[in-house]
């Protein structure tokens, strides 16, 4: 674990990067799993990207190189959709085109287990999981469900930069505090609720903003450590705002919802 | 393009309609796509219909000739679906049931494109599309992604009346302003807020509402170009009550499902 | 048809068996239809309990084992997803583990009949479905759509009684007023609203309630006839709360996922 303080991700930094986000309105290619399909369209609708669900092994080849990012999420993984990722994969790698990783109950499932390693190798430009799934993905042992506490995030964030360092990918470690590394440079992002744990989808949701980010950051001069971690921060302070305004976790979907659009439409990430 | 204005859809043939509709409660086959299966299924309970998802081969089969009409969107075509898909709607047509076909994406992917066109010699009741999957449809260059303006859909509309005339559906061309033609009559149907292009499932809904209201109307008297032209300004005029009770796309979806409800339970199509 | 009126669940049965749930926080390995997945996940995540939806057969055998129920709801069967299915009943049983049937739409289409009437033999620990479902697969002529009357499932508790006799499952008949059986014992749960017709879902997620519910009580002292009828019994009232604080049903959703998040925060099945 590292002896210093993780530095919060600046402003400054996340109100550039949700700028350049604003203005990309990137497309991104989602290959998710079955519960979280409407919602993550509606979230990435919310703050002014393009959803797209192409699920067909041909299509998504042709669709991928289209995309300006692919969401890989395993979490209702079976042998068919597993092809059309990798076949989206291929063809997002082969056009250029950025990939994130959402490795659901990694190390709790073996077929999904070793889906997951086997994608390593296929360079994802982010991973974005909680603590449990990072140390699976990372080789380590995790210890059972997932408690999402902070210092459960931040005592995966070692693994995190391993993760980081094997695959080149930036990896996103998710909890009461997000932690985000690149393996050498690390951000922290504060804020969301517990609450959200209490609604399907929060988590996968944001997988798929970070595929957006990494879109609109994939440009020579992009940050994608900045990318990944500003997508954090903006279901963060989404989240915080959408808690303030519902009653429990049913009103909180439709305020969530209306949090990101508002950001969309005004100030950015600190936006609400 | 036309040269004399289309007219809009008159408001003695909606309420008739409606009414004809809210009386008939029509159980609806949809066979649609992963990601708006939920609000589909409540858009249609939210007016009385019944929906049932049905996706079996052999079990499509036996319910689409059950079923008032047969829903078929294939925004997340698979070969498997696709087959069953087939099934429905041949056995719809044996019982002298209609079927929709609601052609996401057509154009821009070539397996669905060539799914799609070869379902338009199974003669359609109902075509329900934006700009450019009208006129991709009709084999028209369509220029990239739709922007949903009123001029976009007015410049399908030539294309749309094409179709109609080669397949013998009634063409909704969905946009600021909707457009609908038998390939001979038309109707315009204005109305409806941008907000709903920010809400994942409301053009596969409405295509839904369509088959709903074609069932309704299928029997000798039965006015298909005005049901499906109903179809659109009651989706139009709870999308405006909706935007006004609601504060972004989130608050969207239960306003809308709430007005929706209401004009079932009282007004019809122009209620609220 | 019994002489006698059935006794309402008594509250403090209710009360008891609601605490164990509290305490037990379940997780529920859901195999359910395509279009309830979210709202089921986001229902049982509102009362405290997590649920889990793997679909691959390997991955459906493994988790079956580790959760606290399986659920398996034939809304949406197809033969690979009917092929989890029993994969996960095999291993749930193996683990001691409880499974509970929803057979949506039993006795309407073929294909999900037969696979329902062959689960039977592999003892469901409950079985859930509306008057219909319930006499079809007793195997006794249902007729039509079901009216979701008191009458109606009153009249189908005859059929519930053998049914839970010939298999050993509770067998819980719901409508106006819900009717649990064991084939000895019966509860009758009052309350609801006809609005919860009008929202799809709800009747699977009470399955999915059911099964977290039969799993903190599957302890040599559990007492499932207690267990299936507090769940129905909170899904009523949440839902009452919800239809008074809702204007249709829209609004109705999430104020339902709120009325059952306080009830999972304070006073169990009559809070709200």
């Amino acid at each position: 674990m590292s002896d210093k303080p993780v530095q919060e991700l600046p402003d400054h930094i996340a109100a550039t990067t949700f700028a350049e986000f604003r203005e990309a309105k990137p497309l991104v290619h989602c290959l998710t799993n079955e519960v979280v399909q409407t919602f993550t369209a509606n979230v990435l609708l919310a703050l002014g990207a393009s959803p797209a669900m192409v699920v067909d092994e041909s299509e998504a080849t042709q669709f991928a190189a289209i995309a300006g990012a692919v969401l890989i999420n395993i979490g209702t993984l079976y042998p068919a959709r597993g092809e059309a990722m990798l076949a989206a994969i291929t063809s997002a790698t082969r056009a250029g085109k950025p990939w994130v990783l959402d490795p659901v109950a990694v190390g709790a499932l073996d077929y999904r287990t070793a889906f997951a390693r086997g994608l390593l190798s296929l360079k994802p430009a982010a991973i974005r999981g909680n603590a449990s799934e990072i140390m699976a993905l990372a080789g380590r042992d995790a210890r059972g469900r997932g408690v999402d506490s902070a210092d459960e995030s931040l005592a995966a964030l070692p693994a995190a930069r391993d993760l980081a360092q094997q695959t080149g990918a930036v990896v996103a470690v998710t909890g009461a505090v997000d932690y985000v590394t690149d393996g050498t440079r690390d951000y922290a992002v504060s804020g969301g609720h517990p609450l959200m744990t209490r609604v399907v989808g929060t988590g996968c949701a944001l997988s798929a903003v970070v595929a957006a980010f990494c879109a609109s950051s994939s440009g020579p001069k992009g940050d994608r450590l900045a990318a990944v971690a500003t997508a954090c921060r903006t279901m963060a302070r989404a989240g915080e705002h959408a808690v303030a305004a519902s009653e429990g976790p049913g009103s909180f979907v439709p305020a969530f919802l209306d949090a990101l659009y508002r950001m969309s439409a005004t100030n950015g990430a600190d936006g609400g």
